[in-house]
């Protein structure tokens, strides 16, 4: 009997995610809103997560498994992904993810991933390796992200300047190399690149 | 025994809600990746669509319920959504959606929906009544919107200008009233405004 623990912040998405795998008799299923912090997940911990990778937490925040013990005494990471994102697929191998399962994919092939990760072993969705490889590719510096990160909020330049201690002219200068090395023709089409990839 | 049709673009969200409604013994649930186009939905036409609100299609082009109209032959039409988007609530309601559930609901809140709207009722979420009220409210012309949606793609403002066949500077006008009726400071800001409401 694997236990398994559902998190997710939509709710219905989250009792439906229960549902699903309750159908699975080999599954003993639970849910919450989020990831708990250390010492309570220790009480009970699961043996796999499953998680959707818009709704990771920063694992420096919450003291989750880490890079390289996602199959520690804190149970696996599974989370669910789209194709395409590989920034959002980078920060979920950073949060230690032993399993990554495409939303796309049909129930069963979460159901395999699931007994995979619990028994330790890494799961990737075919469909996905184009974005491991692509994952490691990030092409901005964490200067120029967390600038652009404030552009897309829509803090002008002066105020991210203020907030940053940098001068208005640095702060076009990293934007400027940020829409550069990301191919975008102007600011907005270097946030949507950005956003669009998993990035921001 | 009322007929649901689940319509998600995302494969395992579609199989969970699925999973989650087939535990109630009233319900005899399906799914589809779309609704499908006039003809096809007649063939079986099911009495409630569930959806998800950014899964709607454009009304016009798929031939589905329009205003008034969603609780006709085409079965009644029910959106998943979320609190403050007020502009994906009004495409919605132009879709001729005749029930709207909060997705951070409990799951028994959809069932009684469902419920509702196969008799033909229309179901509104408490906690969307607030944005009901704000989706009659949108600032922004028709003409704004579009070119807010183009700059939004990253377009720059010369080839927005040759595309609507309008001057550079009537762009800029009205990207400047754009920015001044949704209380944005810059135009980056007036697109996350606008998308965070649902408008774009």
């Amino acid at each position: 009997m694997i236990h398994v623990q559902v998190v997710h912040r939509v709710g219905l998405f989250r009792s439906a995610l229960v549902a699903l795998l309750r159908c699975e008799e080999t599954l003993h299923v639970s849910a919450s809103l989020k990831r708990p912090a250390h010492q309570e997940a220790l009480c009970s911990s699961p043996h796999v997560w499953v998680t959707d990778i818009d709704c990771l937490d920063d694992p420096a925040r919450t003291g989750m498994p880490g890079p390289g013990n996602g199959q520690g005494g804190m149970g696996a990471l599974l989370v669910l992904t789209s194709e395409r994102k590989p920034g959002a697929l980078m920060r979920a191998f950073e949060a230690g993810a032993l399993g990554y399962v495409n939303r796309d994919g049909d129930p069963s092939r979460l159901i395999e991933a699931i007994h995979r990760v619990a028994r330790g072993e890494r799961y990737v969705d075919d469909s996905l390796a184009c974005d491991f490889l692509q994952a490691t590719k990030l092409p901005l510096t964490p200067r120029e992200l967390s600038v652009l990160a404030l552009a897309a909020e829509g803090s002008p330049i002066g105020d991210i300047a203020a907030s940053l201690h940098l001068s208005s002219g640095t702060i076009r200068n990293y934007l400027a190399s940020a829409i550069r090395k990301v191919g975008a023709r102007n600011r907005m089409d270097a946030v949507r690149i950005s956003q669009d990839a998993g990035w921001l």
